[in-house]
């Protein structure tokens, strides 16, 4: 049976409401029993990712915001712009947890062995709502990790370790040879940087800032193009050359560079071959937009022939195409290789009252490449 | 052996030269003798498709082309601009037939009873170099067109029948269960439609002109969406609920139709449930761009989700992909419907000289919806 009866948590939610207004605001709720097969975590680490940022913001105008409540339990208000207002018609006036991933010790557990197994484990979950003091989960979704780890080194186990994996097994199942990826100097990129080299698949890693392109080639990246310089198409068409990159990732989506990347694979695939097809190259080239960095248009101007797509990439659809025995031998990779290929960093550590505060809000929520900030719940 | 030694012939030719200067003539050639497996045709039908025009004119500009030569033997000079002679390095100073299919009487076999069995045959073949006088082919890639067939009604046996043919295949084998189609009123689009009323597979026909919309609904058409119409987005919605279609070919790519196409199959596929998800829907929307009818950029204004694509579609390609068996069970289908369902419609008949001229040129090159040329190359 359950051996420590968890006391209420707080709790980070997101609301917006009809009249085009988002508010953000700690809640105290009660910490479930936990059923049987359940555990109850007491959480010590969550990372703000990108993709928690959009379910937190909504698309609000921060520089409109407003801060009120106490310094214990902030209350932060923001316009949402007319236009943005469209897609939230679904989460309309419903008061929403935030918070993907996250780690933390089991203080409670049901009554099965499986659960009972568990109390006094550091574990991490992808379970949403995980800006919680207290997440009440199924035993059998807590990935355990080994003595020793503690909760800030575990809260990143799954969103970014299993994209960039992901990413990995995309290219084998789809049969190209090597990756091409933006905004490659993100915590994301540079992970993916150590599983290609650790694994030795070819990387072509595209930056905007010549910083970035020191950071990568200083982690031992043998392919850094910047898309600013002048020379890009060249260089990246060289890079994809010499590792035969048909695939990329790409985190910005809005602009041109999803356009640039499959004429450069072209160019690549063209100089190999001596015949003229007016429908060009019959090499397959495969653009996957898996971000919104950018989230205008995104403007494809062809001249990458016929044999070309672009498409959306998301995690879960992908879990779900290979499965849960292939996502466990995923997880098993990530909590083996946890402080090495799969280490995140963070800028900063805060606790849910100071994740709503404005100045921290100005930080995290400009989604700066390599400005990852990690909040403990249970910060004392 | 074979029986009649064929004369030698004419044959169109597109030539690009490297000072950006293309030149269509005719030529003669000798015809070869067939080989054992062979067999001549004598030409006497081929389209000018879409898919023809760009190898013929090479994206020249005709507005300053000029005629010289005789009637029988003219030459067409005209300037390609500098921007578009990037992508014809691999043609360069290479005399190129034209011409993907057609049809004729074979008239010269080769020793074996497969060719023999063929003699005064009329045959179609997707062979290439069709707008030629007489054209030496293997046997097995004759398309034998039953008695009373006659080569102008056999001419465009492949492109057009196999194209509307493999939009369907396609729409199946990626378990889609309908289709919308841009540029609708063509040839293409007038194929597409009577399949999909024969088989019973919702269509949603998207064309630009009222008289194109009126053309259609003529034809049987039950969904039709005008671009041009103020109502275009909510009227292609609900044409989309009503069909349940998430595949879209589109022979238009440049401008921002195709995204238009994505946002309203995904505002069709939210309309029927309930939950809020910020990837948008889970369920995957397609569209591939099989033409280039507006050569601009690709302009995707994304409110679609994450659960998209949009590629380069080809015949050839998907010829390989189902492999020559299942092609050969689309070919019965269209010999089987030739005069019905898979029939085309000329505006009309020239000879190889009459291609040539500069008046003909200005009529069949700007590829205008429904408006489509037969070459004769034997027409006296």
């Amino acid at each position: 049976m359950s051996t420590i009866e968890a006391p209420a948590g707080l709790q980070l939610r997101s609301l917006v409401k009809a009249n085009g207004e988002l508010e953000l605001s700690l809640v105290e709720i009660a910490t479930p029993r936990p059923q049987a097969d359940e555990v109850v975590i007491r959480v010590e680490a969550s990372p703000i990712n990108p993709s928690d940022i959009g379910l937190l913001l909504a698309s609000a105008d921060m520089m409109s915001a407003t801060q009120s409540g106490s310094s214990a339990s902030p209350v932060i208000k923001a316009r949402i712009p007319a236009t943005a207002m469209k897609s939230m018609e679904r989460r309309l006036d419903q008061s929403m947890p935030v918070g993907n991933e996250g780690a933390g010790i089991v203080v409670s557990a049901g009554s099965s062995n499986e659960a009972q197994a568990l109390l006094g484990k550091t574990a991490a979950v992808l379970g949403g709502a995980m800006y919680s003091q207290y997440r009440c989960v199924k035993a059998r979704d807590c990935l355990i990790l080994p003595e020793g780890t503690t909760p800030a080194e575990g809260a990143s186990c799954f969103i970014n370790p299993l994209t960039s994996l992901g990413m990995v097994e995309t290219m084998r199942m789809e049969r190209h040879k090597a990756l091409v990826h933006t905004a490659a100097a993100s915590n994301l990129g540079r992970m993916l940087n150590r599983i290609c080299i650790k694994d030795d698949i070819g990387l072509v890693n595209i930056v905007r800032k010549p910083e970035q392109e020191a950071l990568l080639r200083d982690l031992g990246a043998r392919h850094v193009c910047n898309s600013s310089a002048a020379t890009f198409t060249h260089d990246l068409t060289h890079a994809l050359i010499s590792t035969g990159a048909t695939l990329a990732f790409d985190a910005i989506g809005g602009g041109e560079l999803a356009g640039q990347i499959l004429n450069a694979m072209e160019a690549a695939a063209i100089s190999s071959s001596k015949e003229y097809s007016r429908y060009g190259s019959s090499i397959y080239k495969q653009v996957y937009v898996y971000g919104a960095l950018e989230p205008g248009p995104i403007v494809l101007k062809r001249n990458f022939g016929m044999a070309w797509g672009i498409g959306g990439w998301l995690l879960w659809p992908f879990m779900q195409k290979i499965g849960r025995p292939a996502v466990q031998r995923l997880c098993e990779r990530i909590v083996a290789e946890l402080k090495t290929t799969f280490a995140s960093h963070y800028t900063k550590e805060v606790s849910l009252a100071e994740a709503l505060s404005l100045s921290e809000i100005a930080v995290y929520g400009k989604r700066g490449t390599g400005e990852k900030y990690l909040i403990n719940p249970n910060k004392v």
